[in-house]
């Protein structure tokens, strides 16, 4: 069977071989009960203290900021309902951007408690308007939260965090960041940042699925969104996802230790691939610039053409996969809900492709060779 | 080095080979987003549908009832604040001898809703007054839950759900069971026993930690508690665990094909070891009868005998692992909650065995041995 060609990193990534080998050799060998006290209880207890302190050594923060998660989403439900149920926040501000593990979990908030939203705007490029920000926060007293995400999974854009961190510190506002899509790919020093909450989920860096972390910088602003037996120092019970953790560790481990290799390589595939379409289909938009997004994504828009669908599904046919938007959005169908906001006029799609440390050029050729066959208007 | 004997099944069991074999294979060849429409993530997409039919066969209800979680521990937070909060459930009735991932939702749930809760008493082995049960609950003409276990994870102890589920029906309750030290190694016909909620943990039976079910019979009465991007079909957001459902339904197929054999086995492995304690030392105390306990647990009371620590640790160095109670309350430096109730005046304390299919006669004969180096007070 011909290799598919895997443009949709930002979806999910493919388990690296590695990570495979490393979750098998610790499903055959490390099976105890992380809370029971005997030997096999207490090895199970090691791997999770361990791959606990090796997060945080490449995080740069302390062991006990980091509590292990079924991933990104349940991450980020547990830091919103803590902070705004904890610190009573009045108003949150956000971008009609994020993605909707943030966006939902603050509407169904918002049932419960009494507090606004506000929307920053963000340009064409997905990135909000840093002075805004200041101007907003500086004329609100009240107890605030501010949640944006670095780098944004359907456009690319990347926010400057230290930006964002030193606005909150100077007008008290709590700062998160979704930090799902960068992790792994973008450095984090979190004791030097200052920032409030982030996350990580392993499968978006060659990891499992399933397994997640969050960081909390205190723990009085933590509350638990799953109570039992007390595990994860009483803020997330439920018996450790072992096997899922050993498998997040190897995979941050690795991305990290190859950090600068694959970042130039990320660079010149997605450089190639935007001078490549850009020859090909001039009519193309792109998203950004190479100074406000970060490689892993190209996303580009194509104006007067709704027939995305079918040009998503015949690329499929051709054995490459890329996406219309986010794949919770499912792209296809409609716009997304990024889209809605950036391009509301515009009856054309958009097309994201990801890239990872194991794309080729080749594999790029041979994306534009079948893109010239189904894009219309081609030069 | 020589093997190790785990008797602690109920803590955590080991991966069954197959399972680990599955979960191998699943990881270095299903890798989509689910929720991608490309055929990356219709891959993965039909992997968990698939899984999702045949747990639902196995368990006798329709797919669509079957909810993927991250384990036993989430479901019920999930079933609890779900029925609690949209039913408006003025009485919850339940047992002091649940696991604490029911306990603690409770009481974290009676700081948001107006609901009580009712203790039904149980007998010295752990059995409640199904009389008492139906009593209360025809005095009762409010809104009302019954959460009740079905197998004790610290006695063994076994409710009829048959039984409650009737009287549940005859008094318009909410039945939700804690299955999840059952499910497996004890039939569910949820169609004919017509409950309402129920779960399951793939690491009870062989499975990998960090994956788990939960059922729900209508879905009217089903409310997310992670919100996001709106997968299983928006009642349980955040990427799937694909090569945790893998493992699972493995597990769970295993299990369930094998259930007669692995119970004759545990009924023999049970009896045995019950018999050669009873010979050796007859001072220990057995909760419940071969009739109202499951043969996969062995708990027993050794009166007088504060020095359960000791006695633990010393297990463990002779490589034996079994426990002085559940894993989450971690056995040994206090009385579990559920020993405080069914031994409040003693100062001994109690050892609980628990059995799987690959525990062996040998190493039964192995735990007598050393217990006879340990244990006081043997003839």
């Amino acid at each position: 069977m011909k290799q598919r060609i895997y443009l949709d990193n930002a979806a999910t990534t493919a388990l690296h071989p590695e990570v495979a080998q490393t979750m098998y050799e610790t499903s055959i060998s490390i099976f105890g009960n992380p809370s029971s006290i005997h030997q096999d209880g207490v090895r199970a207890r090691n791997l999770i203290e361990e791959s606990r302190r090796k997060i945080s050594d490449i995080l740069h923060c302390s062991p006990g900021q980091i509590y292990f998660t079924s991933g990104g989403t349940e991450a980020n439900n547990m830091i919103l309902r803590s902070v705004i149920e904890l610190q009573q926040i009045k108003t949150v501000y956000t971008t009609y951007i994020e993605h909707p593990c943030i966006l939902n979990p603050l509407s169904e908030l918002q049932k419960k408690f009494n507090f606004k939203i506000q929307f920053i705007s963000v340009t064409n490029a997905g990135i909000i308007d840093y002075e805004e920000l200041e101007s907003k926060l500086s004329n609100d007293h009240e107890k605030k939260l501010v949640s944006l995400m670095q780098l944004n999974n359907e456009l690319g854009s990347v926010h400057d965090l230290s930006i964002i961190a030193k606005i909150c510190k100077l007008h008290s506002a709590y700062f998160h960041s979704d930090t799902t899509q960068s992790i792994g790919l973008m450095p984090m020093n979190a004791e030097e940042l200052g920032i409030d909450f982030f996350c990580g989920s392993a499968h978006k860096f060659h990891g499992p699925k399933g397994i997640g972390f969050v960081y909390f910088k205190e723990p009085g602003l933590h509350q638990a969104l799953i109570h039992g037996g007390g595990q994860e120092r009483n803020m997330r019970s439920g018996t450790e996802n072992t096997i899922g953790i050993a498998g997040l560790t190897k995979a941050l481990e690795l991305i990290h230790q190859n950090k600068n290799s694959i970042l130039t390589h990320l660079e010149f595939l997605n450089q190639y691939c935007k001078q490549q379409l850009s020859q090909h289909f001039p009519q193309l938009e792109f998203f950004g610039t190479k100074e406000t997004t970060h490689p892993k994504i190209l996303t580009f828009h194509c104006p007067s053409f709704s027939g995305i669908e079918m040009l998503l599904i015949n690329l499929d046919i051709h054995g490459i996969s890329v996406s219309g938007g986010s794949a919770c959005s499912s792209g296809a169908e409609k716009k997304s809900h990024v889209m809605q906001q950036l391009k509301p006029d515009s009856d054309g799609r958009s097309i994201r492709i990801s890239f990872a440390y194991n794309n080729t050029k080749v594999e790029i050729d041979q994306l534009i060779l079948v893109l010239k066959k189904l894009l219309p208007n081609q030069e």
